[in-house]
């Protein structure tokens, strides 16, 4: 067992504190806010909280919870007051971008991505098992400490995540596709359609869409804040899945136009058969 | 109550049988299979079934349920056996390409579409009051006669369905929007990611895809020939949906591309404001 450290006490930091805890570790929690350190305390998430980060001295595992913005200034302030064995990760949604300046920050960095979620945020959403059977990608790069890898890799699978091991420019490309692009093309199916309705068009739409739009449009109708990290953060990925995507869509164009309908429907028989694989 | 014909017995025809049969009409059912007529009778969705339409006759009524292919022909064979009062109506997801056609070949024809449905297909599936609380859209033309109209409406809100009037255009413009451009989309998410991913990275996306992506990926992970038919038969509008959703979408790559994150910002904000408005 070991003193683990969990900075941003929201909905992934306040859940891992949780699950770690259970597992029997003394978890150290920090937030910027008094009240979200009480209500972590009194939930039970973890074992003591505070908004001083150097408070995390004892730990020999910090993870980085907060937004993405904020992962590698966190390792800055927090370096001072850290023994050198102290291994750090992070539980970001985009690695590229973070884990080279981090690991050039604190030698014994591991980029992470537990890949749980919900709608609601912070602390209060916080939920036992979040992680249990989800994604975990951990990320290391050339000058990664191995012995620090092993450690993370034996605390994910210790939460019964489903570890995958993979470069940053790869996590980041692979997230792009399966999680930021589609957030990207549902916005626009929803704005595609305002911008485009006439008002009396519009208003029929809105009465005749069913759980065909719903599904399509939900990640487009999320928070517009954490769209925009993706992008900022996961930007050269993104745009180039964006524009893989167009020419694909490109093509369902030209074989509509040019009523080429076999190669339509191969490509719609591809998409039916290719999902379940996404899905297992 | 009348004698109320049914044209193809698949999940829309059967269910719609069922639910006007429990309405005390007396529900005569036309299918091309024997067993499909048999199932309806022993399932109670019918009175009587024929895959004889000339059993049809006695009916005041008929709902063409049968693929949108076979709706205007089935008209015209139906035609010699019905009395001139009889009023035809059908239960298309497109509008424009049957409405003309079928009012040439018999006057009292009202265009009709019930929308609602589920992944599983046929009289198996059938379900009664699956279309209670969804939309139901009637699509005169100005040939059409007004006293038919005002039938299929009573007939429409005695299934206790959310009535719209709309013109077979507007119908079409509409379900492009929120029903056909959706699948173009969704098959382009899974087939530009299949066509664009590396193998390994194909395989690290394939582990990572969680709710987003299923949500976002399931409209186009569906039948592959009721999309090719969506496709044909409301061709234009679709294409008009998919070019001018191209040019939304082509804004969001500009706003990521130049680092323009107020415009994508707002335009994220608006997508999550409008979308309850489609849902409601």
């Amino acid at each position: 067992m070991a003193n683990i450290g969990i900075v941003g006490l929201g909905l992934i930091g306040a859940s891992l504190a949780g699950d770690l805890r259970q597992l029997g570790h003394q978890v150290y929690g920090v937030s910027r806010q008094q009240t979200t350190c009480d209500l972590a305390v009194e939930r039970n998430l973890v074992d003591r909280a505070s908004t001083d980060i150097s408070t995390l001295a004892p730990c020999q595992i910090i993870i980085i919870c907060t937004p993405i913005d904020k992962i590698v200034p966190t390792i800055a302030l927090l370096a001072p007051h850290l023994s050198p064995e102290t291994i750090v990760t992070d539980a970001g949604s985009v690695k590229e971008s973070i884990v080279a300046p981090a690991t050039k920050i604190w030698p014994n960095f591991v980029g992470g991505h537990p890949m749980a979620g919900k709608a609601e945020s912070g602390i209060v959403a916080a939920e036992l098992g979040m992680f249990r059977d989800k994604p975990y990608v951990v990320t290391p790069i050339a000058e990664t400490n191995p012995i620090a890898v092993d450690k993370i890799k034996s605390l994910v699978e210790s939460l019964d995540c489903r570890l995958f091991e993979a470069s940053p420019i790869d996590h980041d490309r692979a997230v792009a596709w399966i999680s930021h692009l589609p957030v990207m093309i549902s916005s626009s199916l929803i704005h595609g359609c305002l911008e485009n309705c006439p008002p009396d068009l519009l208003s029929l739409a809105k009465g005749l869409a069913s759980s065909g739009f719903k599904d399509t449009s939900r990640v487009g109708g999320g928070n517009p804040e954490l769209g925009i990290m993706m992008a900022e953060y996961n930007r050269t990925a993104l745009l180039d899945a964006l524009r893989a995507y167009q020419q694909d869509l490109a093509q369902t164009i030209e074989s509509i136009d040019t009523n080429h309908w076999p190669k339509l429907l191969a490509k719609l028989a591809r998409s039916q058969a290719a999902r379940p694989e996404f899905l297992e």
